[in-house]
């Protein structure tokens, strides 16, 4: 009897599991800090009625059949790529469904089974995952509060050229990283950028936050520092317009774009949706939004830090990110994510532990809270519920 | 220095060829009858927005925010399999963007290099072009007027099977094809299908054409007649909806729709796009407007099959479809497909030649005509023309 499993292509054999979910049902109705989704309250509803209304009436015989993606969304994207520094054109850039669809292409071209890709610890845990998936040997370079250790990550370029392996690329997020917060500062900026062009290393620079600024000026992005096209850029409409859209895009040198196109098996990123994200985006609809979204951000931002200074114990750590969406605690020695996870599971309460973002088991010690999606007084329910955990959990071993 | 060529893999090395076009400009204005694209008087524009203002109104927080590819779509796509015979359940179901996407994933889970593939000649060409990039060793199966020869491919699985070799999946679009428009007869049908489940043959079925039947009653699809999990089933609203907003679906084992979401790597296919094609789709609005369709369709058909019988040579071949975007001409033995080509795009109009259409060379007394994008002022025109340019490579011929 001929089996359907016999004709599964190698690479088809095996389902991988489902990914991680810290979202399991506790006992009581679980307030979510885990996913750094967007906040409902701030889609703009009515203008993307307007922006398909036009759509629909000026332009449907194209947005609606079988077509490319819509050359007017690239313009803008290049456009706002030369405003941040970054000399684009456009056939550098390339529009996918997500940012995220575009990171999963990265390794079909970038990676046989074995080769060296770098990440920082800790680091997006979607992004770690697919890398590892396709099979690259994972090196994590170490973060602080001002982003990637350069020094660190020279000293691993060292002992890599010394042993003939070339790591296939870096990714970084350099700004509100997530999961830390943390922004790259611009010594730092300058120093990845020539260590990138003195040892060849792709550098994949996902600044899907970098709008998502409260406070303090905008610092360069890595693409706009680099003069030799080490730096591939991707962002995405995910943050500052909606992630149900599904629009990122990727800014790299062009035979990089051709490579990632040729593994995009839909084509195009939609005639009618792209335009629907170019419309919404013209005449500076999309920055003002961007500025409304910077104000309630940052107020929940607030919020959640002063719950965090209100319940939690005083020795748990945490930095003020400047933007973004995530909240990063460093917890006491006693306190252990994992048990602190259990604790907060009974009452309530959800997060990602920090070793959901290392590929090597770190992150122990840590958890990442996510501001951006519960309204503000879920964000202080939920971190008093946090902080009550923590707090019994201390209670329960000073009574052992 | 470092180059950035040696960090691409292997799979990546090589950029394919810019994919054939017909359309290269002529020496007058070009009337292309060579696109199967959607004819723009029929998109539902006001449905469309009314769709948009309702998913916007009720279910904002959801279609633009991360998530599923929306359940209710899936819902709807279950309902008119099982309307149409097919037992399907959601699990069974995977959609995509565009069915070509779907068509598209397919090597990756059936297909290592040198893998026999099976193939209709002709074929849609996207998918063979896909097939052979992915290594697969192509076997064409003969077609007639009636569609795929199920004998001829009885004596092939039985040649196969003698050398030990079990084809990974057999490519077929039994209804209104691809480029012949013919339909496979209800005989050949179930001799399809007993001859999958004895040589354990997969049998993709791209049913794209399905609802746009002009005349007669439908056939059952191969999946209602499979009672062993053999067939996996393929659409599209491309020709319902409207090809730009990129939704297809498949409908198999579902064994092979978890291989074809992990290499889906965007994930869902939008919440907000598949709520937009769920919201349309609803209350009989996707049935009422195939009924629409079908009438205009069915007359640009017409038009295109008397403009043949007015303009071409008597000794040209022409079946009627009862269906579909397409008529498929058969020359006679003086006039061959290439210089047909040429001669048409002296006269400005373009085709697709069947050579186009195989995979092995065959096809050079073949042509497509697209019936579907041209208004009928265009198709008669662009009729004429291609009759000129026949009869014009006749006379010279005769002159010389």
């Amino acid at each position: 009897m001929p089996e359907l499993a016999d004709l599964f292509a190698a690479r088809a054999r095996n389902v991988p599991p489902p990914i991680f979910s810290p979202d399991a049902p506790g006992t009581v109705p679980t307030i979510s800090l885990a996913w750094g989704l967007a906040d409902p309250a701030l889609f703009p509803r009515a203008a993307l009625l307007s922006a398909t209304a036009e759509v629909l009436e000026k332009d449907a015989p194209a947005a609606l059949n079988y077509g490319a993606t819509y050359s007017g969304l690239i313009e803008q994207i290049v456009a706002r790529l030369r405003a941040s520094g970054v000399a684009a054109q456009p056939e550098q850039v390339l529009v996918g469904h997500g940012s995220s669809q575009i990171l999963a292409l990265l390794p079909e071209v970038l990676v046989d089974r074995g080769d060296v890709v770098l990440i920082e610890g800790p680091s997006f845990m979607g992004a770690v995952r697919r890398f590892a998936q396709a099979g690259a040997q994972l090196v994590t370079v170490p973060t602080d509060a001002h982003g990637l250790d350069t020094d660190a990550l020279a000293t691993i370029l060292r002992d890599l050229r010394r042993h003939n392996k070339r790591p296939k690329f870096l990714y970084t997020i350099p700004t509100f990283h997530n999961p830390t917060g943390a922004t790259l500062s611009l010594e730092r900026r300058h120093a990845l950028v020539a260590l990138a062009a003195e040892y060849g290393v792709l550098v994949v620079e996902d600044d899907a936050y970098y709008d998502l600024r409260f406070e303090g000026e905008p610092l360069p992005p890595l693409a706009a520092l680099d003069r030799d096209g080490w730096v591939m850029r991707v962002g995405t409409f995910s943050k500052t317009l909606a992630p149900g859209l599904r629009m990122g895009w990727a800014c790299a040198r062009p035979e990089i774009i051709q490579r990632l196109q040729m593994f995009k098996w839909e084509g195009s990123s939609g005639p009618f949706m792209t335009r629907l994200v170019a419309r919404f985006c013209a005449d500076g609809q999309l920055d003002a939004h961007i500025a409304a979204l910077n104000t309630h951000y940052r107020h929940k931002r607030d919020v959640m830090l002063d719950a965090i200074a209100q319940h939690c114990p005083a020795d748990v750590q945490v930095d003020r990110p400047a933007g973004g969406f995530f909240v990063w605690l460093r917890l006491p020695p006693d306190l252990h994510a994992a048990a602190v996870q259990q604790a907060a599971s009974e009452q309530g309460v959800a997060f990602v532990p920090g070793t959901a973002c290392y590929a090597d088991g770190q992150g122990t010690d840590t958890l990442r809270l996510a501001f951006s999606f519960q309204p503000v007084e879920q964000i202080e329910a939920g971190v008093a519920r946090l902080g009550a955990a923590m707090h019994a959990l201390r209670q329960h071993r000073a009574a052992r």
